[in-house]
């Protein structure tokens, strides 16, 4: 393993963090970056450098890096780009360990000067072997070790997880954790790799290999001059774990977009697309679905075959679910003549019985729709379960009795729902529920029978 | 005007309604109707019907309607399937307007009986000309006139609105008011046709037409056997007001799935997306999308031309939504020669400065912002915007002035925007920006883009 990566490890877990920069001043992100440090609780030594104050936020601060006699792992950079060659030299001296450059101005800017800076730069760090994240980024965090290297404080309201995210675009990160924080969906870290300096999509791919708090890797892609590496970096490491892949720069707009905002071309997207199959990396069309299938991910097992029973309490809700499982792919079989049986026992004959199967007729006795659940659970034929229920006051009690049934099943086979009520009624035992590992729970049938077919498609894939 | 249609105008605007079968056991569907009536504030006459009680939830009851001495304009029928035609036949002779008839057991069943007793209770209503809509249906719901003819008391928590649902499914029409309450729409009235005594998809459609409460008709439909009268009654009030349309039983299973759910086949889907496309209804593939759509029809105008301003506080979600747009066939092209020339002032070489717009090196100058803003809307190259916005503590700031330049504008091009901070930080704002219409807000940049998208297919189909 090269210096790089051993020095990855400090960068994402330091003891101590300088903040280049740091300010009291509102208007400035060294001001933001402080607070997203403390606010989030680091536990380890924050070191704010400011020439100008004695102290940042009540902390002590030094004139440079130089000035202050311990050791330092990770420098937060927010010094303006013609600064930064000088700070990294100093860097170098100090025996900083790793990065976060959160300054734009490199090759990103039309003008060649930011082209040569980035090179200056690179050479600066490559030389002793300090991975950086950025340039142009909002930063990095790590939120199980409470560490906010960002510009947004509030990412460390996130609900530490699994999933990590590596981005291309500060607007997407913030965008994917903001949706997150509705969705009840937690994060090993979210990093912002901004203009590459030197850690690019394979390296952290790499990197998040063996990073343990990591079971999940998704990733937003607009344009990259090394797509080789990662497609050899995920090919390496197929099956290990799920990488999920967002790519934006499809249209001849977005194409030129790339170019400006990150340095680098789009490409042509069905190669992308084709690779990216051919290395085991799921592609995902849009936001919204690429947090639904990491959610799914993290949480579930993967479907052994493709065939999924829709219980639903609605027959309405199953067809959308149905109809989007045999457009992706999926099969809506029937179930073993025992399954089938017992489901006659349980519902009157003008019910849909067959897969899927409408509980609506057994609405108002809990321990059917508990039998028809137990019963698809642990029929050979079917490889997972979606689970709907729209439901408010007249039908609420249904659902109680069928807690138990779900946890204790524990996703033996993925059982993903839509269980929809009017806001506040049941919101909070839907997250007890997916906390329990009962079930996943999404917003529509469609968007829960979407993260199915994903799961199957990695399989197929993978 | 026949009979029928005539008094559709008093089934959904009753002075008195009738609940026959109404309970005060929690486990009756008729305890939950009386519910609906009486939490939804119905302003007019409610008439609990029950041989049993003198008072239900504290209102005077009668044993049957013919011993109630007034009128009765709607009857919300709860009662078994084999007491229904002995009930309508009491209707008829109180001279009752309307009814809603919840029941099930009618043709939706294997026997055959049901189909006997579907076409025994369809003879008596329409000799007498009364509307029924039903049976097997949750009921219906007029937000306008507190009308909560439903056994969902909850749907009174719906905002009201211009939108209104006819869907074939309770399960789904549930799941979009549900959904709705969290997207802060509001509907005008949700109607659960049920299996259709004698109230099709084409007599709403006309009764919708000239409902004044109505700007914008969605449908959720699976199987109809009258699709001849939809797509009639569609190409007769063509252009008069939006028809959008979620049609499910694409697949195998989906279309034997409504067979039994309702007692029609769904049919070849192909056939009925072209058929809808030259009727002048906009089709949409899923839940979310009927919505997303829905509200933007209902607050925006419909643009002039396919030509999108795509302004983004950050370029990766420019990009989401650039790909979109240009796959559903809008364009991103250039701004006319003086818009350019104004943003270029107003923006530093490094930024994406033509359309998309990434005006990310203004954050901390709102001045600017707007003027980005005025330059696209008043370009006459530009037929509508898109306005994409993350931010949170560190870029509140930014926009706080922009406000202002959105109410003063009105939609007068349509303003579809994706503005998402953490929640809590800015929800008040955004619903107070969407009820001054000044933007019409999605979750994610891919949803903005594709509700600007379906109002651009819908100018192409009117």
């Amino acid at each position: 393993m090269d210096h790089v990566m051993i020095n990855m490890r400090l960068l994402f877990n330091p003891g101590s963090v300088a903040v280049i920069g740091a300010s009291d001043n509102m208007s400035k992100l060294g001001f933001h970056v402080m607070k997203s440090l403390t606010n989030g609780k680091f536990p380890g030594k924050i070191i704010p450098i400011n020439p100008g104050s004695n102290t940042v936020m009540g902390i002590d601060a030094y004139p440079s890096i130089k000035d202050y006699k311990g050791e330092i792992d990770l420098a937060i950079v927010v010094l303006p780009a013609k600064l930064v060659p000088d700070i990294f030299k100093e860097c170098v001296d100090k025996g900083v360990k790793g990065s976060v450059l959160i300054t734009a101005g490199f090759k990103e800017i039309d003008d060649p000067s930011g082209a040569h800076l980035h090179i200056e730069t690179a050479n600066i760090v490559n030389g002793a072997g300090i991975p950086v994240i950025g340039p142009n980024t909002f930063g990095m965090i790590n939120l199980n070790k409470n560490l906010n290297a960002s510009f947004t404080p509030e990412f460390s309201n996130l609900r530490k997880g699994n999933i990590c995210l590596v981005s291309q675009s500060g607007g997407i990160s913030h965008l994917l954790g903001f949706m997150a924080m509705g969705l009840n969906m937690g994060f090993s870290k979210i990093i912002g790799l901004g203009n590459r300096l030197n850690i690019d999509f394979d390296r952290m791919i790499d990197y998040l290999m063996s990073d343990s708090d990591t079971k999940v890797i998704t990733l937003y892609i607009e344009g990259i001059d090394n797509v080789r590496g990662l497609i050899d970096s995920a090919r390496k490491n197929r099956g290990r774990k799920p990488i999920i892949a967002y790519k934006t720069g499809k249209g001849k707009v977005g194409n030129q977009a790339s170019m400006s905002h990150t340095g680098s071309m789009a490409g042509r997207h069905e190669l992308y697309r084709s690779a990216f199959d051919q290395a085991g990396i799921l592609s995902i069309d849009n936001t919204e679905t690429l947090l639904d299938t990491a959610k799914a991910m993290s949480a579930c097992p993967l479907p052994e075959g493709p065939c999924i029973a829709v219980l639903s309490g609605q027959a309405g809700p199953s067809m959308a679910a149905c109809d989007l499982l045999e457009s992706e792919g999926l099969k809506i079989d029937s179930f073993t003549g025992k399954t089938q049986e017992k489901i006659n026992e349980l519902l009157p004959p003008l019910a849909l019985r067959t897969n899927p199967v409408d509980m609506g007729p057994a609405w108002y006795d809990s321990d059917a729709i508990q039998e028809i659940i137990k019963a698809a659970m642990n029929d050979e034929n079917i490889n997972g379960i979606i689970f709907l229920m729209m439901f408010a006051s007249a039908n609420v009690d249904a659902l109680k009795g069928i807690r138990e049934t779900l946890i204790k099943w524990q996703q033996k086979k993925p059982v993903i729902s839509c269980i929809l009520s009017p806001p506040a009624i049941w919101d909070e035992e839907i997250k007890e529920l997916e906390e329990n590992r009962a079930i996943v729970n999404y917003p529509t049938p469609e968007r829960a029978a979407m993260a199915m077919a994903n799961l199957w498609k990695y399989v197929l894939i993978k």
